[in-house]
């Protein structure tokens, strides 16, 4: 049945996700504060900035007001930047006048708290305006979806209803999505796998070959699986689509912000040279020192986080660090128990 | 404490494996039938054939009696072709006079039975011929092993104690053991993941992207591990290094055997055109097979394998078979439970 959805953040991922939901034949309304890229997805039906290649279906609808964006809406999806969530939930509460789904898209801890984003938007937005909070994450390039290429997503939801709900949404012949009752696993394992892409981009820029980087990826895997399940995930789900799938398209694609930033520093570069030289945020490093301080505090192992860590804040020798983390005692796979 | 170790089969892996022991002070023979072989390991310090570049430590002693190879030895380690495994496991109970440990590192289902290589040892070696059996497994280049670079593998035994043995023998600061109790999980995984290079590969030649690969990669580790668990296996193992840690590496790496079948088959071609193209044995064919009648026997869902099957053995069209995959009802992620 045809819905009513508003996108909130006309970035490339809200947008391939607005083209995925018309597509399906949804009403799709999509928000953002720039009036010029706006007008521009109204007008000429595309979003140069961020999807140069897309025509975007005509009857998407994008609004400067939230307001109008939200009316009425079925479903609202988030896919604003982790630092904005608050606020952007902030202003939905004040307006909204139904009850949507609430659907968010974003990745990562809001910094200072480390809280999950689910947890920030529950916090801000009351029962009465909300029929549920479903979470959107997978390996997935928006270029790539833009392009009908397929991808793979998971929708998880405490309750499973509304994660089915937001599957028949977005569900197509190049456009899958598998449920999942675990939003802890699903967000802490999106959050934290840019840790591990800085640490899969060092070890590429160390000169280490595809064994160092498969066992970077695995370990370093295991070990944010430990915290989540410290944080109350299920291990299980480390290896879906939001773990696992999400891994490997972020350390495998030379694309990756947080790996290159890792390549830079492997070769041994300073932090202040590496963010300078790209010019841009790069997640890892502060989801770096949140996973590290909620490892002190939740007394989880994480040597690869604590090596990074100490290569980012202390100034540490990356090569020594890699190499103290290869002559610690041995170990067994997997540390924690379910 | 310096332990005596016959390594059986002098191919790469086998070579690089014994590098590690006699450079951990081992004393280390290695077996195989081909006489010029052996006498080019014990004279020039080479295994040309196998791996160019290596000079091996002179420690090695080649052997080509099996009977002097594992004389008094404290540990046997296999690594002979799956399909030889039996007749060397019957050739060595015939002429052991001892009870050493068992390890073995080959990767594969014997065919026709469809058993795990340490099903099969356990049957042609009496309990009086064997301390126990240990499966090492993992993401590994044996060129890279060669040249010292950062290596993790997983040494899994139902005796905890044999596995931590392994561990001691082959652990130093550029290859990292890590123990495992689940000996199922470990050999199924290395096993199957062929079948899901195969896979990927075919997602490659089809044209598909990042996306794409990560959803084929993620969800054929999703059905191995249904299947693992159908055969007893612990769900966890396959986020470990013999799971997770060796798909990355066979189906991110251009030179898997299998990754480049699956590319050929992607691009069109017939598996009859693929294997005379490729000329040599692609193991993610046959295991294929037995995955299949193993899913069809166990009832345990595989579409993906399911797919390659039909492509392989029935001549599906290879786009078609992609295509069906996608447009299966909605799923949810975690279909076995624990």
């Amino acid at each position: 049945m045809k819905q009513k959805v508003a996108v909130l953040g006309p970035g490339s991922w809200g947008t391939a996700l607005a083209q995925v939901l018309a597509e399906n034949g949804h009403e799709v309304r999509i928000w953002g504060h720039n009036k010029a890229q706006i007008d521009e997805i109204n007008t000429q039906h595309t979003n140069h900035h961020y999807l140069p290649d897309l025509v975007i279906p005509e009857s998407i609808q994008g609004k400067v007001s939230l307001e109008e964006c939200i009316e009425e809406a079925d479903a609202v999806l988030f896919v604003v930047p982790t630092k904005a969530i608050r606020t952007v939930a902030q202003e939905f509460t004040e307006k909204c006048k139904n009850q949507p789904l609430i659907i968010h898209a974003s990745k990562g801890l809001e910094q200072g708290s480390h809280k999950r984003i689910s947890e920030v938007l529950m916090e801000e937005i009351p029962t009465e305006k909300r029929r549920g909070v479903v979470v959107l994450s997978g390996p997935s390039h928006a270029e790539e979806v833009a392009v009908h290429d397929i991808t793979t997503i998971t929708a998880a939801s405490e309750k499973i209803a509304a994660a089915k709900y937001v599957q028949s949404l977005f569900m197509n012949d190049y456009f899958r999505i598998y449920t999942n009752d675990d939003v802890i696993g699903v967000e802490t394992g999106a959050a934290l796998k840019n840790i591990i892409a800085l640490g899969a981009g060092a070890i590429h820029g160390l000169g280490f070959g595809d064994d160092a980087k498969a066992a970077i990826m695995t370990r370093g895997l295991a070990e944010i699986s430990r915290l989540g399940v410290a944080m109350g995930a299920n291990p299980l789900t480390f290896i879906g689509l939001s773990g696992v799938g999400d891994l490997i398209v972020t350390c495998t694609s030379v694309h990756s912000r947080n790996w290159r930033a890792g390549n830079l520093l492997g070769k041994g570069h300073s932090l202040d040279e590496v963010l300078e030289n790209m010019g841009m945020i790069v997640e890892g490093v502060s989801t770096t020192k949140a996973a590290y301080e909620l490892s002190q505090q939740l007394n989880v192992d994480m040597p690869i986080t604590a090596a990074i860590y100490k290569v980012l804040y202390e100034g540490k020798d990356v090569k020594q660090a890699a190499k103290e983390i290869m002559l610690r005692d041995g170990k067994t796979e997997n540390e924690f128990s379910i």
